[in-house]
Order: C-alpha cells, then sequence, then structure tokens
C-alpha cells in the first residue's frame, strides 16, 4: 500500500512512496499562509505555516497525502483499513475531520513535540469532505529532524508512538511492526559470519550477503522490515544530490512492481494491481519537494520558497509523468 | 554483485544491474563492423556484427560489461567468483580469452542458436588483456527474443544451460539457482489464501501481500528468486515508455543500496559497500541502450543507429553521473 | 518457553511442552473434590471439581503449570513476561492471586462458556506464593471439546481472546501471534503448485514440500506458526494409542533440544540452556494425563479415575525421568 | 522422505528417520560373519564382517536400509529420485547391484577410509532384486567416527562428499545442501544482538530466539538446515541414555507429522502423506541399534553381541510398532 521513511544527512529529508491501484489527479501544491480552512468543527484557521507536498485540490481545497511546512515539520497519511476508527465529534476534545488533519496540525505546529500536545486532546472525525470523498482510513507519521512518532485512532483510541526508525507501511497497528522488526534484529549488512555450525568451514558463495533473512514480498509488514534495514543501514554523502539519491533508493527498495500485487481481477480477467504511483522527498529545512512517478524515474522538484507564501490561493504543479529521457546522440536529421 | 534480465513486450529488452564498490572508467559504448580485434589464439576478426553497449574502453579496445549486436542478440558478462574456470590454449577448440568473449560471439551470432554452436567447441582462455587487467571470474547470460541461456566454465568444463526465467545473478552455479527458485514456486503475486489452517478465517492485514516469502536481501541466491519474482510477474504496457520503465523497476526490485552490503572495512573503519552503479536496459530490436547511474535515476540514451556503423574505431559516451533534476518552479531571479 | 495445543479426534486431547532452563520438582497430581483452598482474597473453595494435572506441590498446595478437572475443562499457564501485569485487590472484583487462578477456574466450571463469564470480573493479584515461590508472569489457554481461550492481563487489563487455532506459545500478546499467523496462511502442505512463474516448467526436487516457508527456529512467534500448521494438518487415527501419538509430534514439532536455544553463559562459559522439560497431553474425556520427558520418550500415564476423587489430599506421582528402554534380545547371561 | 545423522559423545552414534508414505515389513536384523552374499557381479561374499540395522529381508538376504558394522562403519541409503543413476555392468570396475550396496561395504570395510578406496572404483548397476522389487533411487551417508561422507552416483557418474556437518537428507545432490547451509550460517542458538538498525533499542520478546531464520517446512532443503543446525548446536551429557536421547532430538526436529507433507489424493479424497516410519540410532561403537517407530515413542534395543555372530543366517526382530504406555497408576480392579 504505502511506505514513508525519515533519512537524515546534512538536512532532515521525509517523504513516501503512494502504492495504490489508482490514482486521483494529485499534484505538488503549495499552502500560503493566508489560505484560510473553514474546518467542520473547530473553527477556522485563518493564517498559519505555509505548507508543500503532494495534494488532490478541489476547490482550493488541498487533500494533502504528505506535505511539510515551512518549519520543516512533515506528516504522511498511510492506508489503514480495517483499522482506523474516526468517531462523531465528542465534547471537551479537539474535533478534527481526518481530511483537515494535515493543514490542522502542520498549520499549528513547527515541532513533533507541539504535535503530540495537539495530538493528546484530538478526535479524529468521520467526516466526509464531500458526498463523493468519504474518508479514507489512515494512520500518520509525522517528524522533525529530532524524532517521528506515528498517529493512530483505533476503536481502542489515540495512540502516539515514538518511531525510532523513522520509517512506516500499513496495517497492522504501529507496535505490531516494532515487535516484528525485532525478530530481524541479528539480520547484518556485514558479511555473514558462521555461528550455525562451529568448526565447519563454509563456502559462502555470494561477496556479500546483506541482510540474509530479510523479507522481500510487498506485505505490510515485510515492507516495513525491508525498508528500515535499508534506511537503518544506509551510508551517503551529504550533498544534496547525494542525500536525495539515496532516499529514493531507501523508498526503491520497496517499491511495489506492476504485477506483483494483485489485488483482483476484472470480469475480463485483466489484474487490477497496486503499484507505486509517486516516490516523494521533501527537503524539510530548505522546502524542496522531489519526486518521482511510476513511469518518470528522472526526479522532479518544486522549491516552496520559489513562491509568495503570503498568498490566499493554493499553487499547484502538475506532475511530469511521462519518462523524461536524455537521448545523448540525437540523431542528425533532427538538427 | 550483479543481476541481469530480459523482458518482452512489443520488444525485446535486455539489461541490467552492475554492483561493486568501485567503478573503472566505462562508458556506453559503439563498435562499428570494421573495428579490427586482434584475437590472442583465434585469428583477427575484420568484420562483425556492429555492437551497443557498456564498457571499458582501452586503447580503442571496447571491454564490454554487456552489449547488444545489430541483430539483437545480447550478453552479459556476471561476477561468478571462486568458479569460474579459464584454461590454456587447447588444440581443436576456439580458444578464446575471456575478455574476448564478448565481440567474438556477439560479433558472429545474431541468434542464440547459432551462439550455443560457437559455445558447443570454445575454450574460454586465462590470458590478461594486460598486466594491469587480469581476466575477471565471469559467467554470461546470452538472450535473442526467443531464448536465454547461461555459459559457465568452471573446471568440470563449459557448461550451456537454457534459461527459463531470462534473469540471472552470481554463485553458484545456475543449476543451483534454479533449483532454488523451484522452492519458492508457491509464491504468488495474488491475495493469499487460507491453506495453513482450513476453517480459520484470518484477517489478511494488507492490502495485496505479494509474493509473500520471497526473500529481501542482497545475497545472490536471493536476489536471484526476487528479481524472478519480479520479472515473471510484471505487466506493463507495450510502448517503448512503459517497458522501459517496468523494466527498470524489475532491475531496481534488486538493487544494492549503499551501506546495505558490507564487504570489508578500511583500516579507519570506514565501510566498504558493493551497491548499484549502473543498471542498463537496451531495446534489443532498436539498438537504443538505456541506463540509469546511482546518483543520477534519469534515463539517459544512446542510439547505435545515429552513429556510423560502417566505422572502424568505438564511439564512446560519457555517463551521466550527476543527478539531473528538473526543477518545475525555477526562482523568478534566475531569470 | 512454551507451546500448548488442543486436539481432537474421539476424544478432546490438551497438554503443553514446558521449555525452561531449570526444573522444580514437579509431579502429577491429581487434587480431590474436598482439598480445601484457603483463598487470599476470595474465600475458601471447600468442594470444587476434580483435578488432575502437573504440578509443583508446597505443602499439599498444588501450584499447577496446566490441569484438567472431571468435566474436561483444562487450562496451562505459559510464560509471558514483561507483558504478564498482575494488581493490588480491587473492590467490586473477583481478586485471586495467579497462582490460585487453576484451582479456583477449573474447581468451578464446567465448561469455557462458564470460565469466561469468571474471567469478565476477575482481577489477578500479585501476590506471591511464599517469599521463596514470587508470582511467575504467565498468560493461559483454556479450553473445552467445543472452544479455546486465551486469558491474559496486562497493564491495559484483562483480555479474552477466542483462539480458533487451539495453540499457545509466549510473548508477545495472542493477537500478535494470530496476525503473524496470517502472513503464512498460503503455507500447504500439499505438493506446491507453480504460481511464481507462469509457463516455466519447475522441478520440485522434493516428494512433499509440507509447509514450505513456515519458519523452523524457537522464538515464541516461530513456534506459534510451526504448531499451529502441524495440528491444523494433522491426520490421524481416533483410536486412543493413535491419537496420542499424534498429539505428542504436534508438541515434538516444536520442541526445544537441549544447545538450540542459549539463554546465557555461566561465568566458565558454560551455557545455559531452555529445553522441553517435559511434554504433556491429557484425554480430557477420561481424565488420563499422559507425559514424556526430556530424557524419557516412554509414555507415562496416570488416571485420575483410579484415585479417590472424594478425598481431601493431593496425590502425587513423580515423574519417570530416565530413558525406559525396551531391551528386545537381553543377553543370555543375565538368566 | 528421510533424514540421516551422526552424533558424539563418548560413543559415536548414527541414524535415520525413514519418511515415506508406505512400509514394507522391516526389522531389525543381524547379519553374522558367514551369511553367504551370491552378488550378482561381484563374485560371492563368503565371509565378512557382521552387522546389524534395518532390514527387509527377503528369503535370508537382507535389504538394509540402514546399517552398521562390528567396527563401527556406519551406512544409510536415503531417497534420491530423479538424480540418482544406476548403469549396466562395466568392465573394469567393481560392479555392485544397488541392493547389494550395504553388505558389499559394510561387510568389507572397517573405516570410511577403506569405504573411499572401494567407492573409487564402483559402479552401481540397475539390477532388480527381483521382479516385484526393483531398484529404489537412492544416495548414501557413510560415517566411522573421524568422518562422514557421502556418495552418490548420477548421471555424471559416481562423486564422494565430505560431509562436515554429518547429517543428510534427499534431493537435490549434496553439494547443494552444503551450499544452501552456509546461507544460513549466521543463525545463531544464543540471544540475538541488534545488528539491524544501530543504535534502536529492540525488545526481543522472546527468551531465546534460537535458530531465528532456520526453516521449519519439510522439504528436503530445509530439513537439512535445520536438523544441521540442531546437531550441530547440541550439547547433552555423554552418558548412553543422556546420548541416545539427544540424538532422538536431533532426528526428532525434522520428523514428519502424519498430514503435514502430502504427496498426492486417493480417489475418495484420502490424502496420502509421508511420515516418519521409524527413527533410529545405533550405538556403533557397541554394536546396539534402538529405534522407535511413529506410533510407539518407547525406545526398543537390539544388541548385535547378544547373537552369535558366527552364524550364516540373518536374526531378525520385529519392530515393537504400539504405543507401550507406562501406567503409573493402574486401577485397583485390575489385580
Amino acid at each position: 500500500m504505502c511506505t514513508a521513511a525519515t533519512y537524515k544527512t546534512k538536512d532532515f529529508y521525509f517523504g513516501r512512496n503512494l502504492d495504490l491501484e489508482f490514482s486521483y489527479h494529485e499534484t505538488v501544491t503549495v499552502t500560503p499562509r493566508n489560505k484560510v480552512f473553514a474546518l467542520r468543527h473547530a473553527g477556522q484557521l485563518d493564517h498559519h505555516f505555509a505548507l508543500i507536498g503532494m495534494a488532490f485540490v478541489v476547490g482550493d481545497y488541498p487533500l494533502y497525502y504528505d506535505a511539510t511546512n515551512e518549519k520543516g515539520l512533515s506528516m504522511a497519511g498511510l492506508n489503514f483499513p480495517g483499522n482506523a476508527h474516526y468517531n462523531k465529534p465528542v465534547e471537551g476534545k479537539d474535533n478534527v475531520a481526518s481530511f483537515e488533519l494535515v493543514p490542522w496540525l502542520l498549520g499549528q505546529c513547527a515541532t513533533v513535540e507541539e504535535a503530540k500536545a495537539l495530538l493528546e486532546r484530538i478526535n479524529i472525525t468521520d467526516d466526509a469532505f464531500s458526498k463523493e470523498l468519504q474518508p479514507s482510513p489512515l494512520h500518520w507519521m509525522i517528524a522533525d529532524k529530532n524524532q517521528t512518532i506515528v498517529f493512530e485512532q483505533t476503536v481502542d483510541g489515540g495512540k502516539i508512538y515514538d518511531n525510532p526508525v523513522g520509517v512506516m507501511t500499513n496495517n497492522p497497528t504501529f507496535d505490531y511492526h516494532l515487535l516484528h522488526l525485532a525478530d530481524y534484529m541479528n539480520a547484518s549488512a556485514d558479511v555473514p559470519e558462521n555461528k550455525l555450525a562451529k568448526g565447519v568451514q563454509f563456502n559462502a558463495y555470494s561477496r556479500g550477503m546483506g541482510g540474509f533473512g530479510i523479507p522481500g514480498d510487498l506485505s505490510s509488514a515485510s515492507r516495513f522490515v525491508k525498508v528500515a534495514f535499508t534506511k537503518m543501514n544506509s551510508i551517503s554523502g551529504d550533498s544534496e544530490s547525494a542525500s536525495i539519491s539515496q532516499f529514493f533508493k531507501i523508498l526503491g527498495s520497496v517499491e511495489q512492481q506492476k504485477g506483483c500485487c494483485r489485488l483482483s481481477y476484472e470480469d475480463d480477467g485483466t489484474p487490477v494491481c497496486e503499484y507505486t504511483i509517486y516516490s516523494s522527498c521533501c527537503n524539510t529545512d530548505k522546502g524542496i519537494y522531489y519526486y518521482t512517478t511510476y513511469e518518470n524515474s528522472q526526479i522532479s522538484a518544486v522549491d516552496m520558497h520559489n513562491e509568495d507564501l503570503d498568498g490566499t490561493s493554493t499553487i499547484s504543479y502538475e506532475l511530469v509523468k511521462d519518462q523524461q529521457i536524455n537521448y545523448q546522440n540525437k540523431p542528425n536529421t533532427a538538427e
């Protein structure tokens, strides 16, 4: 379904894979500070931090999948079907509709600490954005350069988890993933040593057995283990180029290839497959949002600071979805 | 170490990951038909099919890592340490040095059938290209649009294997990989059915469990299974863009991320890591060679048919190794 | 640590492996109906169902590890360190010390339904049996021939889980094991079919690949999967001999062999290992308790109905721990 | 299918599981020194070492599944379908029928070194014992207390492999198993250390994770890994009781439970399952053959030295196949 990750070199990076079988018309969208959000139960958000991220914009309302604010606080909503539980409004709580959560939290908080304080008293409501756009079942990863948390609201209420590995996938709940990851703690990127049969001389046939035992399938539990292994062992230079290259490699380690995750079949036998629609990487210090799409591996970028952040309307950039190939020897006939 | 793969839509595609801890100065190199190869034991190859591929060129001699000829026959050499065994020249055999094999075979053969006939009587010799460039231990995957084979020469002699899955990695020998893959034959891209405990209602928490059980580590045996699963289940459109996008996803499924495959440590504790230096994809019907590098995810391309294929010297294109980012909102100050 | 299981043929069977690095002086112990239990907070249990099971008996008080009552209701306590949470007594609850739970529940309830009713209002207290015998952190599997449940009391309070597979191990909590098991739902005892690479003819080298993908290590999560697979696929005759033979095979599938689960090392380097101290199987319909020990593979048996069940004191049978070998050709000189 | 193993304490032990879906009428059989073997091509074996082992005896001819001679040399034949290749007799070779191999080799050799010398010039022939008893496709594990080897004859001829782990299963060939085992070399019986994510504090939920990553299914490749792990990590006392107890635990780790390895189905839907028909353990120093059967977990024993080893006819003991239960509290009514 989806995978989110963080990465730190000189700057701090936050991004995600969106894995689905279909796509809305999402765009890279900047929301300036004075875009007014009329909230369903929590009044009006007139002035707030500016945001950049991926959103489906409906009538100038940005429905963010993931976003970063001008302070560097970032969050992503990931699919959480069967577990996410949204409520009716409750007296004495901050009642925030699921689709409002990103602007509400990133609009007001500069850090994870501040976000935690708001989340302590939140109640995510089941209001639909519109009849056509019913609430998606989500949980959220929220990060700044100092810490990462996960917020989940289930039938047992809201829970804030510290996330020591800075990655997230989908079901089950976050505590499961962390326990499950512990099973693989012995998996090492180093050349393996013989601990199985003392005294036997094994012929390690492969140069490098990096992470032997790590699962490679596309279930959310296995993607969590694989992306945690990749992220926690990543080494890169700290230049912008080296950092974002490594970040996209981390996400690439759990990419969903078309055909490999079949959900169902059309009546005519055509398989319906999830695949990685886009991968994103935001430099949260600089406010630059990088992305690739399934069919365009070139990195495109939008810099929020190249926009007027004091505006009142969202600014959106269409995704460049076609493969942008650099032909090194153009035909002479083209001249 | 390395992974090679084929893929077929309207056209036939062949390519590979090169996974190493260091890189020579390889370039995309076209060898025209009249470039003369003076072979160590097998005479002189004056006229031959034109080739395109990745090569380290030394004094106009292309040391190909992988290449495709103008007839669409393709081959890649993959690391095979400890198993590859090269001999002294033998009477009655075609004695070909390991570094000569690519031009010798692709220079003469239009199909795998023709290549097989030559391989039946070959003896790969241990001649060094030069004192500095000793023979690399290799095995080779060779493909046209109709079939794929693997050729290995070990202490037991040369063997030609049919390769029904069209992928290849490194050690051990090819027969091992095929037997090992059979263990995973039950892994499916479909939503899993309960076969473990009849009558129990399981809660499949993840939408799509694509390939549960497939390994995700970087050993050559696990990469073989993962890339075979990805390739054999791949679905894509058959346009050039859709085809090469899917091809790079197939190779991406077994990419080596920097830090995740540590071979050793420098004296100062710096880990020495293998990583995917480049990934290639050749449209073997059109003779267009596409590639990405670790730090440049944009696809670059060289078309052999844009060169004079009747020439006598190699033509090389430097790899574009820096991340080529498409900035969608350039700052106004830049104007 | 431990594994419990149920099995049903004509009769219903319940048993467990006790996996520890040391052993108290446990005995097969029958508690007759009129043995008085003076409970810490819940008054006195004067008359109750008779019990049979494995217990460490201290001053005629049976500290049961697992037991079955004369109605066929059975339960076993399994290690649950770090998760089990016992409280101080609470007004309005049935306050039962952890070591009292087995006689309290099995003494009063004939069925799981009745046990559930009692568990709804229970509060497990942290009273120690004695200064030397502090409470063990446990969770419990409880079964009759119609259903199996698990009861766990953590910091979040008490929880009753339906257990559709009728097996149990240790940490983490039961809901984790059931979710984790779902990952393996595709594992089949049948000869595998090729779903990985359509059209490829694989050579399934092994006759029977029963359960490919099932883990074989000794962690509690893996033992849960392995024993669930073995139990849910078990086939046997329904005679007493066939049934108990199969039951011990089910437990044998997750046995801990000496040396294979090292917990720590003595100062002199001697490893401290968990191993399967005993395995038990109670025919809950007939009240016959069968067991084997690590070093005695012959099944010993105690039948509760061969005792006076109206007595007031426990009756204990020492475990037969020495290997009982049946020598088929005794030397003549021995006559 | 089958698993063989060795174990060494004060004495040396050799044994195996026989896993099949049906059983001949095998018996523990002693062959004395002067039982004459009329070989098909290799003359007559009049006087030879005495043997003990499991055999199907046809007309006083012992068809051994596994055996040990009076010098302690042992061997077991294991199923090797599709790979075993028997030939017509060949000039200049020792032509020995597959069913003759055990008496021919154990009859003449006191050590593995001596057996190796004979195997160097052997040709296993495809002679049938009788029309009803066609040759079984087998490979053999041969051991004395100093070394273990495997002998396989395939289409590529005979091969002798050193076996550093002293265990064996079935297909594919032995070299595959040893390479495959190397993948698991990092699996340890110790409590796992965190090597996956430096700096993260994992909560290892299970006391002891013995061998995390070891497979637990019943394929021959997985059984090889599991039994090698169990054997190579085994710790036991060196008394006869402790040694044979541990030996049967080693074999028990890869036991095939009825229902878990389904080969096919009868017309009425009844599954045909492989299961562990018997497990054996021979003290090769003392010539005592211990065994258990699927439905009799008590160890039975036959001591070759309690027989007249200078005889001319085989001596057989029927297997005790019924569960031998030790009832500790017999009913009074039975007196």
